[in-house]
């Protein structure tokens, strides 16, 4: 790969991976996830680590970092979602 | 690139591309992009399309594909919240 290409490719992770930090900071500082769809943060953590075990099959450094460091910022909200659906199942027996 | 991974390519770039649909989707329809961050979806864009470009350069199938559809999903979005600014800035100055 390219100098040029490395390059493009990590100035390209930092912008997107970037995008995913103020949604898992805002869910842990005000666990609300009612907003969140959980299919969707499901679908999407399957596809961010199908990325990463692509990038090091590849050995595709961008692809892999982008992807190994976005996984625990999707991880983080996942989890929080989690918690609430069973949470708010469990209330719903107790009616 | 082995069979595998091009297998694994393609299904990653289902699952993460196919997440931002449905905001595109929820954008069109109801015209709010009040909750959406204009700094992010900037961001993201020009993350996007240099993974596009990336994706080129490496002539890497799945990253090329991904990023080329997602990016479609990502303008509708960004170009909706610069309308939204343009105008309620627009609003201010006849204040």
């Amino acid at each position: 790969m390219s100098d040029t290409a490395q390059w493009l490719g990590y100035t390209s992770a930092l912008l997107t991976t970037s995008s995913f930090f103020p949604q898992a900071l805002k869910t842990i500082r005000t666990n609300n996830t009612e907003a969140i769809s959980l299919r969707m943060y499901l679908l999407f953590s399957l596809g961010v680590s199908g990325w990463a075990i692509y990038g090091l099959i590849n050995q595709d450094g961008p692809v892999f970092w982008a992807n190994v460091v976005t996984l625990p910022a999707i991880l983080v909200v996942l989890e929080r979602k989690v918690r609430a659906v069973v949470a708010a199942s469990g209330r719903k027996r107790e009616e």
